[in-house]
């Protein structure tokens, strides 16, 4: 990462966005992990007390006989950009690679001589789905995300989480505005995908409405509850509304944050399900920064995991029987498939037989 | 349920609402349980497609081996009203009494003799926090509620859901808006209540508001859609945005609705907190009616909850030792408690002790 | 199932014994599944009181609203027998086939038409793992096995299990034996597997030694008990030791029993792993016979699990490259395939190659 | 910790044990924590292997910009003796006090600010049962015991275990031997429960017993395997039975061994049924020395935990009443109580009113 010289760090800055894709669909055979350098344009503003509070926890240095992850202590605390307001901050963790050897090594006891190497024991684990070494380790993550998002992630329940109560305190005025890149029109083929860029006057209006729309409701939203955000009484003769009741007024795009901690094994298939292209980009944005601490965080753990999960896939038992034909130079067409034709579709855009498609 | 005459079932009916509070504040040594025949406008307005459906399912007479709950079987499927448009289904059920007791005495084996009642051993277990037995009944509800009430619900995590997604399809044009019963200001006291009702032209502004913003986020839904609700287009020669988008501009008292399964422990423990007076009112709207279910479908296990769980109480160790010596006639007061005040005064609060309230 | 004429039920009894494998290393790609009518020497003993119960929960007849699995209800309560004194048998169900439909229906809204037929749907979900509509289906079973078995089973954490308690009662005098088919010596290759037989005079030494061990620790359990299992006292002037103790001296091979009660998706998931090839004998002779209640419960699901998991496989991104280079008549071998020599030879083997394995 | 002069520290040392009982039946009002020092005749015996891991992992010296906990820090990695031949060891921690504040503070947002110390807020969170910020805290524990006691502890669900398997390598000749301390015989009133020592003839006896029973069954295991524990083999002209068959040759006092990891808050509910008067005094042991290591880590927590929940008590709707009663002066007694015998001396017997017992 490296700052733009004369550019104040939380209002725009350089990152290296660290960019994977799983697509099974259709690059599965050609997994390619990139580093972008790029200018990004990071709106997110953290308040002073915000700052302060990260820097003082960057600060630290404690000695502990706990293994430490070198590379992840580097980036711990500090505050990813995530989406036009959102981040990601790792703000503990316990464990590494070498914690999910050991738990191994206990189960399996002298048996375990004949993998000799960690990572040859790890991609084992990985491969067999010989899962309960990986829940040894554990991350915490302060998440700051629109609400229409945290409500897709807290659907993964093997988690903790402590979130803003808005039944407490007021929430902050800020909105997710999606970019013009991601403002797309509805996928005609798929129910929940996106199809092309919705532009011009068009996309104008969207991000109008979306702005007009959120920041009205937000108003009111203060109007209501008779104060302002930062607590100033907006009519001293009026009661405010009890703020349990005045948020349902505000719009999906609003941001929350809170804490969410989870074990390796949980923080593995919620990327694999959330990184995945099918996911919405909103939540594969946050994905995306994620699996960039996992790289850190585990390495070996991280490359077992792009070989056998985001670059891997499934096969049913008669697609199977299908490519083991297609091996065999065998007859092999849908018709003596058994597969029905989204299926048939699937399998060959999955290896890349385009020609193949129906 | 007495229907009124001439009305149409689904837009405005008399019900029997159940009401019980617990309030381990002010009434917990005086558990009532009271039905209060009311007329209560109930706008809950099923769609056409939603009435045949239940009719169906209410029509059908299957044979089983299974344990039923006759009391339960009656109001299956039913939709019961929850605030103003939403609604509460049991769906499906598993077990009854019966089947707590006939687990216990699988775990306890010839030791269970004792207990001779089925009555006395679900208390017994109840009282001592035996848990696992309660988890051997499940329950499945079909429920329509705000999105600000699912946000509060889904923080139990050992349920299963499954949500109405509004990637895949648009939401109905149903908000939540309060009635003046419910209006209440922000409390002085207790950062997460409400105080006294707001009334007269404020409360209508509020209303107004509520009102008018959640209408207009839902054009501007529909509006960026391109479609209306009904499936017709807006303008033809416009894409749509994609509806995992579109959905960020709603506003949170937009109704969703799921299917939510999970054991009768883990529904215990949603009532408790649910049901408790410190919830915020509209999700104990919901606990209220679920409550009701729960004395149909399993009375015993109701009066024991009802005894040792909601008009029950803790005693700290400290707070054990005031209550000793004030059995025992000696001195005892704030100062010599070792209480903190907030502690003394919810100790006296809950015994009903009002005069000792510091 | 046909009953030899003039066999106590309960000692001795023809049972027709459903088969599959799992084996993703021999026959993956050819997954059978055949009904074996065979002469099983069914040893279970089922108490009187336990044969009444039986009867008596198989002779209820109520009407429900509920759907119910006919197939299910046939065998409902029944003892299975596994091993050579365990069972399973299904005391409860909740939903079948079309409550996955109908959950899947609720979340998708307007958006699942095109998924026409429910066979279809169910499909889609299973091979795409959208998994929270299987766990909307409930089962519960009562199961006698044997502990060691039931160390392993309890691993399975999202369950809830009611165990007969060794504290409260005195264990039943049965013990696992296995039978000679299946007394296999250690496997070389696989540190967690079985070898060939053993045979001849070693093995009715080993079966003797196992019956006298158990025979000895579950007297000597009784000694200090000064109880015997049918309650009658040993020596009238001494104490027992406290059951909670006593309990430690038997063996592994003592039976136990437990309800246990899963959803849907968890059932799935324990059966992937305990009917595969790689489980313990002992575990898959219960996940055997739990897979035939599976398809008599829910037989769409019971297809797709078929195709999509049992018979399936997964590959990982570099063997999926492999298999791509192999359909378009490339050069690949073992060398070019950045594959370890292990995971090259599970390919080959997982698609019957045995030509190309190292 | 006082090593005695001249002695091997694994075979036989003093050690400052930890003393907590929860009575809520006999001393509930009058929790006492007290530190015995005492002799102590600890017999595990660590291997070499393990001493020397247990060095490393000590010299273990790293920075970190976690928060730590400099009590716990001392302790880490190890060894504390447990029954005869078990230990317990924290291997890895996660958090501490403050990360509980950190996560309530984020929930609560700008509305913590009335609470204004950590420790005010703990006991706050403690008290009304507000969980979540308990679970930001991890802990992982590498345990040493007994079969049996390993079945109890698995029961709770909500951790993550790696134990070592059986199938994989061959099991230590290490069993559990109570101590004449603990050699109870069966309780007549509590049928899960000891009563008086068992002493004498009757003691030697069963203590004969059981370590001939552990040692014949475990040679025995060793002659099935074909194999000693130290990997040599009996009989080079016969083949071994498979380990996953020979191991159910064995009694369950056999030692065992985990890592088990969970969060804060579900420690602190093992904790209180494993460290309660009414667990079984073998997995209280365990729990006992845990509850020493959970004061180290978290102090203000243990506080709370121990005034709410080890010293407190629940008091059910009708126990209330009648207390109020009692307060007031009023007439109260068990006939006009309501409450079961067995309850109304329940009650009594936690407020110390023996008299009062019927």
């Amino acid at each position: 990462m490296v700052e733009v010289v004369g550019t104040a760090p939380t209002s725009a800055m350089f990152i290296t966005k660290f960019v994977y894709r799983r697509s099974w669909k259709t690059n599965a055979y050609n997994i390619k992990l990139y580093f972008k350098d790029s200018i990004y344009l990071f709106e997110m503003v953290l308040s002073e007390q915000q700052k302060k509070e990260i820097l003082s926890q960057q600060s630290q240095k404690n000695t502990t006989k706990r293994v430490t992850s070198p590379e992840l202590e580097k980036i711990l605390y500090e505050a990813m950009p995530v989406l036009d307001h959102g981040f990601v901050r790792v703000v503990d963790y316990m464990g590494d690679d070498s914690s999910i050897v050991q738990a191994a090594r206990v189960s399996y006891g002298k048996g375990t001589k004949k993998v000799s190497t960690d990572s040859g024991l790890i991609k084992y684990l990985m491969r067999h789905r010989h899962s309960t070494p990986f829940e040894m380790c554990e991350i915490k993550y302060h998440v700051k995300l629109p609400i229409f998002i945290a409500r897709q992630w807290i659907r993964h329940r093997t988690a903790n989480v402590n979130e803003y109560s808005a039944r407490y305190s007021i929430l902050d005025k800020e909105f997710y505005m999606p970019s013009k890149d991601h403002l797309a029109a509805q996928s005609a083929s798929n129910r929940q995908g996106r199809g092309e860029l919705i532009n011009g006057k068009q996309a104008d209006e969207i991000l109008n409405i979306l702005k007009k729309d959120a920041e009205q409701t937000y108003e009111n939203y203060e109007f209501m509850l008779n104060e302002r955000f930062d607590g100033s009484i907006i009519n001293e003769s009026n009661k405010g509304l009890a703020r349990e009741l005045a948020r349902m007024n505000l719009t999906l795009n609003t941001y929350t944050q809170w804490y969410w901690k989870t074990d390796l094994l949980n923080l593995l298939n919620f990327l694999s399900l959330r990184a995945d292209s099918h996911a919405q980009y909103e939540i594969r944005a946050y994905a995306d920064v994620m699996t960039n601490t996992l790289k850190k965080w585990v390495p070996i753990t991280f490359d077992a995991f792009m070989d056998y999960r985001v670059g891997g896939m499934e096969l049913s038992a008669k697609g199977k029987s299908v490519i083991r034909k297609m091996i065999k130079g065998e007859k092999c067409d849908f018709d003596s498939s058994s597969l029905s034709k989204r299926e048939w579709n699937e399998l060959m855009e999955s290896f890349g037989f385009k020609e193949k498609i129906l």
